[in-house]
């Protein structure tokens, strides 16, 4: 992939000098309308070689456009809250809004392809990193980033004369530092690695594009014209459209999943308040259990039925363990800087940290629940949300998490008692609105969505609990136990 | 402040059972209230001695109230990005929104009282953080939140029983530990360092409510009921009144802070080129400097009349320095989740920690720069804001950053060049709007803004630089110049 950015590109001052002022103004135009439309934010990458104008590169596109809508972030080591979480949520953390642009100068190549090239990964290791970023790409370009990926590349021999230049000058000698000098013996095997690397994640949607990085104004001009290429056809494409994608076909053999639940099974008041003691009592100890969560987040997440009892549930973990630990995060509409953003952002940015626990109260399911039956996302984004938000839960669970998920089901005849019961006891009243009756009409097409989320997102690492929650009392200690028993399993 | 609280006060389960249902729906329909108007936060600071109920009624709290509009927040030790910042900023980015309620358990009460009572402070150190935190709740409570501050008090003969009591009963035993027992032995210097506290910050704003915590259900109803006549009284006051606050007489003696400014001076293009090198070498060399960064951080701010030239000199400052140690904020309109917090969250939420670089292109000096010329806030908010940001920039300075505030000026003529220069150059057409036009026309009133700005927030630890930016390379030299100068004394 390198071949053609070792052909020396150059350009003269004469062209340069004719180009730059006509690129700039069509760059600050297209920026312009970039931030007033408001549409789609544009994010940058930027890696490569060291010496082969990355900076120089993110400097100029700052001068050449207006800085107040571009935002710069660049990767060194992790911080605290960083490291304790999985490895994706510093770059979730630093995605530009819509209207805005974000370069980050270093991403989440860096780390496979460094560790590859010293080798603390294998072959094996690296495939699965790349296999992830490309998913993790496509979803990004799916949520209608404009993703576009520049690699500056020198030859070794370039690069070697490139750092004797700088060297040379006094006032660019700090930029060499030995550390350069002990990285460029390792040219050769990160030449490989990252080949090996643009190779497999330059697809349709986010293709890498390679800039001969010997020459400043070519590289300029490249990075500048193509960024430019790519906003104004961006901006040219009329309002979102929804790409034909039909219905998957319903398979009501799968409805079993929730119909066959045992709703009659109850407990007496007596054996749950045993029972509860016992389990509070068991989930306390193990939240206080430091070899668990110095390694360990805990990620409880509750969806079910209205008025199924997820609040009550949600309470009675609450009870057993101490405030210092935990954050229950109700999900209610997104905000405008949510809105902004991917709709997996809003979770990613209440990932808890090591040793701590957060209790979804909904959840990013919504995606798949409410947004497919009420129509508020197309076919095709509800259809591809199983399987980001496999990913999702994948990664957290690699950085440590143990993720919990709860369907809290009552029959549609418990329901409605519940419905009446509430608005007759007046401190409930505000636990039921127009909405709670309106969704109870769409019963059939809640639970095909139930049942196909069920079907679809019950993974090994993250499987789903369903729980009879027609006796509340039956429900609570189901979830107690069962967050109770992942936890000592994963002692 | 104690003795009131040793009384031991009881509710009986009869008078108990009778009040609770009565006192839930009214809390419920309050905080319906509060959430729907989204007018102003309600923060609740719980304080005390262990043992008094203080989680209990933090749990309590959420189970009669809405859970999806209470954010409970416990601090316990500070995380990394926590550390390397102000000591308040993990109070700030914890800060309930308008319509919410904020519950913070363990608050900025916590430090100063317990190193006081571990004699790590002394009398002097005391009186300064709470006279720093009567402050900082005076500006809250003039933000519009509503802060309600409840101490749960026991006697320490009752903290023994109740101690005794929880080690008894195998399932709360976990509760007391060895380190509650060697906090006992220091009851009375904490209730001595506490009641001095709670006197000395118990203002009229924000008074502290001693809860006498040996009867659950007394002080469960004495804490909900003061939170519920809070809540309704401040929800029927009708809107924000603006308190008759008259605008200063305009002290026309200090507009020579500006008009006295040499506006002549000019250095040619080569001295500038000359200049620009060692200056940029100089700001590298100290930003690369590790043992500065290790203690510090680096503010930048710049204000400066339209086009007088911030954009140009901050590139000059970014094209110096490494990309990965800065960011620029350029500062625009708020977003709803800024609009929903006191005016300064925006700032603090971009505070840089130790070894960060944070340059912002405007800044918090908005507030009495355009708001209150164009009137976007009342007399007594902008008057105010002096000393809000004197100890806003203090606690800044405290945690270990260096801020450099810098003022660009030009004559009202040079500004109608640079205007029309921009409208001809295609490219620059986009920095110049209507608006600039428009507050072209009030220059008396942004002169007169400006000089008050900077009589009452110039200090020493965070002095203004006023910048004559008639010529723009004389304006760039000196603000790099100061820059690495400021640095190399606080080395």
């Amino acid at each position: 992939m390198f071949e053609s950015a070792e052909l020396g590109h150059k350009v003269t001052k004469q062209v340069y000098a004719r180009q730059e002022p006509k690129l700039r103004e069509a760059l600050l135009n297209a920026q312009f309308d970039l931030a007033q439309a408001k549409k789609f934010p544009v994010l940058i990458l930027i890696g490569g070689v060291d010496g082969a104008g990355k900076g120089e590169t993110v400097n100029l596109l700052s001068e050449w456009m207006d800085p107040r809508h571009i935002q710069t972030r660049a990767f060194g080591d992790a911080t605290d809250e960083e490291g304790q979480r999985p490895r994706m949520w510093r770059f979730w953390r630093e995605l530009p809004p819509k209207g805005k642009i974000g370069i980050m100068f270093g991403s989440w190549y860096t780390a496979p392809i460094i560790s590859r090239v010293l080798g603390q990964s294998d072959e094996a290791g690296l495939k699965g990193s790349l296999e992830e970023i490309v998913r993790f790409e496509k979803m990004l370009s799916d949520e209608g980033v404009l993703l576009l990926k520049f690699w500056f590349h020198l030859s070794k021999k370039q690069q070697k004369t490139r750092m004797r230049e700088l060297e040379k000058d006094p006032h660019t000698r700090w930029r060499v530092t030995k550390f350069d000098w002990e990285r460029f013996k390792m040219y050769d095997a990160f030449r490989k690695v990252s080949e090996h690397a643009l190779r497999e994640t330059s697809v349709a949607t986010a293709p890498w594009t390679v800039v001969d990085g010997s020459d400043a104004r070519y590289r300029s001009l490249t990075v500048g014209k193509l960024l430019l290429e790519s906003m104004k056809s961006r901006l040219q494409k009329s309002a979102y459209k929804e790409r034909r994608v039909q219905a998957p076909p319903l398979l009501t053999d799968n409805l079993g999943l929730l119909r066959d639940l045992d709703m009659s099974q109850k407990i007496t008041k007596e054996k749950y308040e045993t029972q509860l003691e016992k389990w509070q009592g068991r989930l306390n100890l193990l939240s206080r259990e430091k070899k668990y969560f110095k390694k360990h987040s805990l990620i409880l997440l509750f969806e079910g039925s209205d008025a199924a009892g997820k609040g009550g549930a949600i309470r009675r973990i609450t009870g057993a363990i101490d405030a210092r630990h935990y954050q229950v995060v109700p999900v209610a509409a997104p905000t405008e800087e949510e809105r902004a953003q991917p709709y997996l952002w809003r979770f990613w940015r209440q990932v808890p940290r090591r040793g701590r626990i957060t209790i979804f109260d909904r959840s990013w399911y919504g995606r798949v629940l409410v947004e497919r039956v009420e129509g508020f996302c197309g076919v095709a984004d509800w259809m591809r949300a199983y399987s980001e938000i496999n990913d999702f839960e994948e990664q957290m669970t690699r950085g440590g998490a143990i993720v919990c998920k709860f369907w809290l089901q009552i029959s549609a005849e418990e329901q409605l008692k519940r419905f009446t019961l509430r608005q007759k006891t007046s401190f409930k009243r505000f636990k039921i609105t127009d909405e709670d009756w309106r969704n109870r009409k769409k019963w059939n097409e809640y639970e095909q969505a139930v049942c196909d989320m069920i079907d679809r997102t019950s993974t090994e690492i993250a499987p789903w609990t369903l729980v009879a929650a027609e006796d509340k009392y039956l429900a609570r200690i189901k979830v107690l136990k069962t967050i109770a028993e992942r936890m000592e399993a994963a002692l």
